[in-house]
């Protein structure tokens, strides 16, 4: 029995905001694993704002997708074969190279055991996972925010900022968070606990709702979105405030160069910090990062939600969405094999 | 006896670049100094780029220089009459808060003194003061370069740009500068042995002649100048650059809001770190820097340049001159207590 592999590839490089055409599904029979390799039936599909920017022919971290190549992404499934020593049949694992594929062929790098009696396996998407080092990481060794000082997040109500503002109230901080949408605001402060959030798409004077919901002014501020947002947030850092830039969603759809106020002197004159990274420089550390999060986890200090559409025939759709902001946490893609 | 305190004011605040009536020779009687004053004659006053924006009404790490009050300024001297129990008639003396004028009195907060016999006096005012201790912290506690590694400076004929490549040439970096005249690449080359740079008033394509003068990339670049010169360097930084942020000179006389290309996507995609600071913040540590720069300064590993302009009437010129880039170096104030 030859099985099929449905997989989404790139299909065109998109400009400004991506569209369903700019990706096509392709079946193709499944492999059989060769010496050394393992096969992978995938059960979830993590999307995220970072492959926005592997769609694009520009230099970065990583090359970018090619034309016609299965997009990158990071998933979780069952080995349903293996000829390599570490995996066996029935284990689950999680990649980051797995890509959006209904069957990964691999051969184990940057493959890890997933332990389903210990949360479910769509956490290795999540808290248990990229996004949830990302925000432990992100904050903790780049911000280290002290009990009591002011913690802001922007994209707050994306998976990675949901957990930035939970990180920050455990460790005693003020918590506020920017999003775009009231039910956004609403979840983030009913349910993941944070001190006070706004609403961007309502808001005209960034500043002045700044300072009433940041009254000590903000002292670490945890970035995912950049532009007109980060520009209104500069002016009310802090003296030594610390600034984690995790990404500029804002500006990944973007077909020309865009300009913005100059602020380094504000860098200068307030001793700021402002540092980027990627959560693979952490990757030495990932086992801390791992238990920590797991444990508040088990302690019921963290909560999460996860954003489901299901069929990899509909991953563009739920990739769209997620960059138009219509997830609240997690945006993931479950395939039938998990159904 | 009554002796004349000649003083220079702030008349008005300066709409972009600073002109001479912007600043007034005012004439006083010298005070005798009060119990636990001290009185100082001034040798020489420094003029230093961070003036500019304390001529400025808006808020920054300290309040602006009001109208009519003394300009503020460092300088050195020699006590002429003391009621401090710390200093004696004759000591030479080091202040922050001496400010533009022939005569000082002061109540001893941030007074040091200073040894004639380890260096001239005016090194308290250079190597051995403020801007030496702003290159070494601002260099190596920011940025800490490693050998082998690129290390770009902008302004880098100033005080502490010409400091800065000599430590990271100490350090076995390749030391390379931007400054705005011949002369100035010559002598930075030449005298001050950084491995290359280049006269920015005679280069349109910065990116071009970054890449050629930097082959390996720029690991670490300190900035004292900002605007489109920074612009052109933070495509060229490598992953995990790091990036110190002394000053924004481009921008103090701006006269109204600058925009400039948006470039946080840059520092994620790269892990590159951003750091302002004040040299204030390293205050517990300057018996170090001293340590350090007054070693390397014995051992011929450091040479420095002043630019000396004769009188406290002068001290206006002086500054703008140094605003303009007219000098290499330290710019400096000598007045007629040190002929």
């Amino acid at each position: 029995m030859t099985r099929v592999n449905r997989r989404i590839t790139l299909a065109a490089r998109p400009l400004g905001m991506p569209k369903e055409s700019d990706f096509k599904l392709v079946e193709t029979p499944v492999a059989d694993p060769g010496d050394g390799e393992l096969l992978v039936e995938v059960h979830y599909l993590s999307v995220d704002p970072y492959m926005r920017r592997r769609m694009m022919d520009v230099p970065s971290y990583a090359p970018p997708v090619g034309l016609g190549e299965v997009m990158v992404g990071g998933a979780v499934g069952r080995v349903v074969a293996s000829r390599h020593p570490r995996f066996q049949e029935g284990d689950f694992v999680e990649s980051m190279n797995f890509g959006w594929q209904e069957y990964a062929l691999s051969n184990g790098r940057g493959v890890r055991t997933v332990d389903p009696k210990l949360a479910p396996i769509s956490t290795a998407l999540y808290v248990l996972g990229m996004p949830g080092m990302t925000a432990y990481f992100g904050l903790l060794d780049i911000c280290a925010p002290q009990a009591g000082e002011t913690v802001l997040v922007s994209g707050a109500a994306g998976a990675v900022g949901l957990l930035v503002g939970q990180i920050a109230k455990i460790r005693g901080c003020r918590a506020v968070g920017i999003a775009g949408g009231d039910d956004k605001i609403a979840y983030m402060v009913q349910e993941a606990g944070f001190d006070a959030g706004y609403n961007y798409k309502t808001v005209t004077d960034h500043a002045a709702k700044l300072r009433a919901l940041c009254p000590q002014g903000i002292d670490v501020y945890f970035d995912n979105v950049g532009g007109v947002i980060t520009d209104a947030v500069i002016p009310q850092l802090n003296p030594l405030a610390r600034v984690s830039l995790c990404g500029q969603i804002s500006s990944y759809n973007a077909t020309t160069p865009e300009l913005g106020p100059r602020f380094l002197t504000h860098l200068v004159i307030k001793q700021i910090k402002m540092q980027g990274f990627l959560v693979f420089q952490f990757q030495q550390r990932m086992q801390e990062g791992m238990q920590q999060m797991a444990q508040w986890l088990r302690e019921g200090k963290l909560v999460y939600r996860e954003s489901v559409v299901r069929g990899v025939e509909n991953a563009p759709r739920a990739f769209i969405g997620m960059l138009r902001g219509e997830n609240i946490g997690k945006q993931l893609v479950k395939f039938a094999a998990a159904q």
